[in-house]
């Protein structure tokens, strides 16, 4: 079923538009704000779409609406338990909430809560937790049903109120049961999905987790936005969820990377070279592979279809195009040669 | 099909035993042996099953024979072109050897090969890449159809010369065709499967590439071995390999880690609790899951199915088991308090 389009700030989600890539701030609301605002275009220039806020108090709420109205892109407030701060963030410009009916008590403050979305366009997200459910569903033993019959809860609440734009999430910390949480409520509802595995962990065993359960939604087109949660950094998360995005075939832009994992054949430092162009090429849009392999033996052989290639061979480096040799040099040379000839494709 | 049994010093792989983590060894085989050996050590210490060199020439195959009859786990040569130093690797009590027939050339230097591997029962891996197929399949539409053509083109030579002790790979830089060459070629014969992704690229993007290409096969019982190519360190590789080997449930052992990602709301700093007790849990092999969570409101209670989990409150940090709080202590306790607990686990 094809998701209903969702207007966050003045990017659309759902409806088949692209799959927007979020993070989540993971400082306090403290601080310049400057300092956030080119940190949010940091992470915009990398690929994120979105990004969250927790939003723990009143000040905070005050702090994202300043930041809101100059963000490059839409940003989210993350609140629980206290309905004055979403209402503050609401008011204040900030271009989604994420809350869940659940724990913000009374249905008056609730409803208090969905006539300001409604009345300023601000979408909400209600994010379902498999790890912290309400207590009347946490005995199921069927987690994924649980997760399903706890959204089903929250979207009742919004349904009464004729409020519609609503963005769903069902994160567990599971793969099985994410996978089987989104698959159920896709088809039942089509509102779009936040996809994402909770508390997923450390870099790598989150992205092995996240890659696992996101592709196999995303390859069955359920998801229309995406966060890699991972205990690292927002730059991680932002590169992994492009990632995942590019495997599944959603994204066609961007650099694709062919690269050697290096071995004692090797006579070209293929780690230090990719360090070295890594945050060039994060911000590139054109749909270009690039190949960077430790020998001339395998190197322009093994690429020939990548577009551009480099690799060691004896004291010189060796720029290749589609398979042919186009340049050869010191190494010294390599990255500044290597960025020339991107910039010429 | 149920695959066959490969012995590979005294390992087992193939016919339903554990599915083996390989990662291969990045710098030349020069320098002391020690300083290899232990190298080796503490790879097999974070779950390497298996190592694989790059033996370039004579003198290196005369190292990794004195290095293979004192490592702790079995090693692989990896031998193109010179059928000299496969031989001089097999005699010389090298585990196993990877080699392509068909870049060894003259049919007399591989059956010399083949009959040295049988009288000294050294099994040898053949590795088809899709990057670098032989030139008369390269034209192929079809890469993953190319694949297990050279891969047949390769087994005639083995089965001709009645030599059953062989594993192959498959691997191409594309998802796609890796598991459509493996998922036809297994279909077809009992040998088992060394599976990965080949120059996958750097880290994210080749945890990403290698999560969903091994895990879908893994999932259908496809693959006896496994290597996550990496251009980043050995480490690492073999971190993915076992990340891997969990999420598709074909090992059971070894910490689970649910850890917050860090949020404005956090009072616990995850990140760098996790670093300094990495090293740690990399190295247990009981089947534990930790909960790592930055923040008190949520953590004990999203992770109260975790055997032990820690979280700030306030100035201090907090110790919990099954989500039941059994130690609150200063911060910098934080490290030895857990570690002490988990070894009561």
């Amino acid at each position: 079923m094809k998701s209903n389009t969702v207007k966050i700030g003045d990017t659309l989600i759902g409806g088949g538009f692209p799959v927007a890539v979020q993070t989540m701030w993971k400082s306090p609301l403290s601080g310049e704000i400057g300092v956030i605002l080119s940190g949010i275009e940091e992470l915009k220039d990398i690929g994120a779409d979105i990004i969250r806020f927790a939003v723990p108090d009143i000040e905070d709420a005050e702090i994202l609406s300043k930041i809101s109205k100059k963000s490059v892109i839409p940003l989210v407030a993350d609140i629980h338990f206290d309905y004055k701060i979403a209402l503050k963030c609401i008011k204040g410009g900030v271009h989604k909430i994420r809350i869940n009916p659940g724990n913000i008590g009374a249905s008056w403050k609730v409803e208090e809560v969905v006539r300001a979305a409604a009345d300023c366009n601000v979408p909400i997200r209600v994010g379902v937790n498999g790890g912290s459910l309400p207590s009347s569903f946490r005995d199921l033993k069927d987690i994924s049903e649980a997760m399903v019959k706890a959204a089903e809860m929250e979207l009742n609440v919004f349904e009464k109120l004729k409020f519609k734009d609503v963005v769903f999430s069902l994160k567990s910390s599971d793969i099985e049961s994410t996978v089987m949480a989104n698959t159920v409520f896709s088809s039942r509802y089509s509102y779009p999905l936040h996809l994402g595995v909770t508390e997923a962990g450390p870099l790598i065993p989150g992205i092995v987790k996240s890659s696992i359960a996101l592709n196999t939604m995303l390859k069955d087109n359920i998801g229309d936005t995406i966060r890699v949660s991972l205990s690292d950094t927002m730059r991680n998360e932002v590169i992994a969820g492009k990632e995942i995005l590019k495997a599944a075939g959603k994204i066609s832009s961007g650099i694709t990377t062919i690269s050697c994992p290096r071995c004692g054949r090797a006579s070209f430092n293929t780690h230090e070279f990719l360090n070295s162009v890594d945050s060039t090429l994060q911000k590139i849009n054109k749909n270009i592979t690039i190949a960077v392999m430790g020998c001339i033996v395998n190197g322009p052989g093994e690429a020939r279809h990548a577009d551009l290639g480099i690799t060691g061979s004896g004291d010189n480096i060796v720029i290749f195009r589609k398979g042919k040799i186009v340049k050869r040099a010191n190494p010294s040379e390599a990255v500044r040669l290597f960025l020339e000839e991107l910039r010429e494709i």
